[in-house]
């Protein structure tokens, strides 16, 4: 598959670099898939399919899983020129045997017979974690996830945030919170008392992040204990008042970003999604974009937790253009990944390389799975692997700027020893 | 010239797809150039002379054409880096037996005789239409055109839209339309009806596609039957108030979208540019864009529209990274060439690959011309057939991902097959 | 070091070509380093150890260089990823004599003795410019700048007006006005001839180019003298307005611009760079940008002034293909250089691709090197040449698009001829 043979060799070395995962939607109850539809069952297969011409009527929840794979298999030669499609095609190679160069509908019973077959072993979810060479995955947790019942030290949880930053306006988030906390937070004294909860929670429980998405327009800044008070005194009474919903979120964001210095925790800002753009897209396919942000927006922000580090996650090559600069300047600016819609080798090879170019090595987390089902953490990280290879090979080993082992060796830090250090794992 | 065995083999036989152009400004009678000065007078030719230092003055109308050509190949030698004097070289090599390896004033004489020599022959649009292997040509037709007078199933007509959008404060377009629909539109209504006659006659005559270019500042929105009344009347009567325009644009837009619907014809958004930045500039060189522009801009026209399909053309490559994520989501929005100044290999490469990466495939047109004369189909598909070839040896062959035969499959669909299925050609 | 046989040979050539280099920060009375203090002192290795964690503490002016020197090269291994690295790493390899692949702490007290020892030779700065082969270097001046002492034809003035634009409000700028001028410049009158003294003033001195670096949201417009009397009161009165202090910025921007015009001098503007955004950082190590800026902000300006020419410095790829369009359709417009956070292989190789497809040859200049110190200009070149070998190999040699002469041509006005007619030296 690689043509090139130092290429192939340093992809040969990578992969053998055991992996910590830094950000996952992974249910640790269920880590990996138990049928076929776990897997097609993807936003990015729903989605596509749906962009290609599917309806959304084998999405029911009525439908018979298997009919709802066949939809969507049968889709798939519509979209195997994409690199969403390679990750199938890849499981379907690894996991389940499947020995054909594509895939359709005819093979939807024989491999929903295999899923089903290899997934109902017992040790499942060990044999796909060890084939994928993954030793820790981050989580991500809703804010009331009680984070029991799995190992986390393997499964490390992390705090998400945007119920409480963007939606504190809905009556079932605030009762989410004042169960999870014992706290009915009403005014800005018993948030903040209510958000330490959760922050101790989740370090108890062996936290190592807290993570949010935000969209492209939101510029965060200190409230005054005054103006949030009064700003949420007004959603708490229904208010749908805008300017009060935007202090609120600043304020809890600010207030968020206060914890994680206290708590040692580093902070994920997932920068530039607008949700429920395409209102009538399947579950999880509605949300895009609005090219126009800056991490200008941010730059109060770093200013003020020099001792916070904030890995970046961006959705454009220009907001790349600008994480390379800000991590270059900002000593608690880290780059984070390649997230979503930037997640394709077409811009993952820009983006990378700029970051190996300019930011350094120490400060680069290379990659994280974004993975709902753990068989996708194997074929998105060979992506990444491939791509991280050649850009080693062209831009370092063959100009003679590094050794082959210096090369591994910052594939190392890339894949594992930036993300323990800079998490504390 | 290329030196890659199978990215030549790929050439070839991408060459061999009959071609259907979707877009072009071709004049279907007087579709093939009748002398040098019809090739030369190009505004890229034209405005990069300028821009090169060539005065205006041998652009004028009292100019004989001959020396007017020696003006502009005088300065050939300044943008002979260019890929825009690479399809003029093409040209002189493919139709006028140039020999050289290029072209300069001293050329002048024979390039001007072999080119009246050729293009005086009766069946000269014929050899060249055959030449290029092009099938079918999309037009760009004003909306009081009669359509009459040539073959539309060759020469597909195209509703042209601006004018009704952005001009309708102008007398002159009220005018046109009256005459060309027998409705003096100064209410609503009126307008509706006229617009619904524009539509009638359009398709009764094999239009295929309704076309707009739009400023990066454009954001539709439906108005209603009332606003759109008093901003219409606001601008009959001579108003030259921005927020009446403004809403008669947005109006008039939304109003073109539903008749789409109703008539089944995809509306080609051609999104960014301003007109008349550069106001000293030779005809038609004088618009520029401003990046900072988004898709988000029409997501509510995406979602208002589910049954019309939108073919967009962007100016930057930012642009395309929102358009191959939107194309990804939406169903009813798909990529549209390579438009203007974002038409040359640096920026088709990344733009295509992108697109062949995350776009389902049946939802790429892959180029279109939007040549002024025939003799520009060639060299432009060329340069647009070499980079397809690359990517596809590159990309999809060389990893595995498709056989030889699946890519050339996928070439087709981009080339013809598409545009066949999308604008029902 | 390149292993493609065209791309080194064309390398060896383009290195034949004799520099002048339009931009840098050279001091023309301590040009060259005088220790190796004076190389990692550039803010380009303190902001970068800064950010991987050094502290600011070897940065004070009290702590003895060579060990400020230390703690830099401590922190080299964090990012000898960078191409900021590579310039220094073959700095000590070309002027000291420097044998290892790669520099630390250990290397500190044998680099500084070399530095020492080479730097110490009376005709250091003349064998700098000599292995350079760079034979103008333009400056940097402050406008109160008196400019002698130096042969201006070797370091070519260029009057930077930063100051003048934005800090005419500061009490110490307008005194360092009067000071230079003899004029106390409190109305436009009095502005406009203190200006005019100044354009003298460098103009006599053999100033070539007017220079200025610009915030991302600056838009220049026309302000009539009144406008401008009455914002210019209200500074010198000490208000703090800023809407006086923005109608002062353009208005003198654009008076400037006249004096470009009557002085016959182009105006360099480096487009797009916020000043301060890390208030902790390094001495020159604080200032970052917002991508969301345009050059239509600057298309009254350049329809305003056809007779003076604007190189523009630009920060992104994104404005790079702004620039690309803007420079191929107004003739005033023209391509400089590399500029800053876009200085690096990633940035540098598809913005000088797009510019060499579709810019007119003629009005690009190629590079700049902003260097401080003499001892920059032979690595910073070096990586643009073998950018631009790579580039003239594949986008012209190779396609058949220009022989090997006509490649190494056109280097020879990207890295000389050019400018000398541009600028007039």
């Amino acid at each position: 598959m690689i043509t090139d043979r130092l290429t192939r060799d340093l992809y040969t070395e990578i992969c053998r670099i055991p992996l910590i995962d830094p950000h996952s939607h992974i249910n640790p109850h269920a880590a990996a898939a138990k049928s076929l539809d776990d897997i097609l069952g993807y936003h990015y297969y729903t989605e596509l399919a749906h962009s290609a011409g599917m309806s959304q009527e084998p999405l029911g929840k009525e439908v018979p899983p298997r009919e709802r794979v066949r939809a969507i298999l049968e889709h798939l030669d519509r979209i195997d020129n994409t690199a969403q499609y390679s990750w199938f095609l890849e499981i379907a190679q690894t996991f389940l045997g499947f020995q054909g160069q594509s895939v359709s509908g005819n093979d939807c019973d024989a491999l929903c017979d295999a899923a089903d077959r290899q997934m109902a072993q017992p040790d499942w979810e060990e044999q796909v974690l060890r084939r994928s060479h993954v030793e820790k995955i981050f989580l991500t947790n809703d804010f009331d996830d009680p984070l029991t019942g799995f190992d986390t030290r393997r499964y490390v949880p992390c705090l998400r945030t945007d119920d409480l930053v963007f939606h504190l306006d809905k009556p079932a988030t605030r009762e989410r919170l004042a169960k999870a906390t014992g706290i009915d937070a009403i005014d800005d004294r018993q948030l903040r008392d209510a958000v330490g909860k959760l922050f101790q929670h989740f370090t108890n429980k062996g936290a190592k992040a807290c993570a949010i998405s935000l969209p492209p327009d939101f510029e965060p800044r200190p409230v005054s204990s005054y103006d949030l008070g009064l700003a949420l005194g007004e959603l708490v009474t229904g208010s749908e008042d805008v300017g009060a919903k935007r202090t609120c979120a600043s304020g809890v964001f600010w207030m968020l970003a206060e914890h994680c210095r206290e708590f040692g925790l580093p902070f994920d800002l997932m920068i530039g999604v607008n949700r429920r753009v395409y209102r009538s897209g399947v579950y999880q396919g509605q949300d895009l974009f609005d090219q126009r942000t800056s991490l200008i927006q941010y730059a109060e922000l770093f200013n003020a937790f020099p001792d916070v580090t904030f890995p970046i996650s961006v959705l454009t090559s220009v907001q790349n253009q600008e994480l390379v600069s800000y991590s270059w300047i900002f000593p608690n600016v880290v780059t984070n990944g390649h997230w979503w819609y930037s997640n394709i080798p077409a811009y993952i090879v820009p983006d990378s390389r700029a970051r190996l170019q300019a930011v350094p090595k120490t400060k680069q987390i290379g990659y994280y799975s974004d993975a709902y089902k753990l068989e996708f953490i194997l074929p998105k990280y060979n992506m990444y692997r491939r791509i991280l290879a050649q850009i080693l090979a062209d831009d370092f080993v063959k100009p003679g700027v590094y050794s082959e082992p210096q090369a591994i060796a910052l594939a190392r830090l890339l894949l594992r020893e930036n993300s323990q250090r800079i998490f504390g794992v």
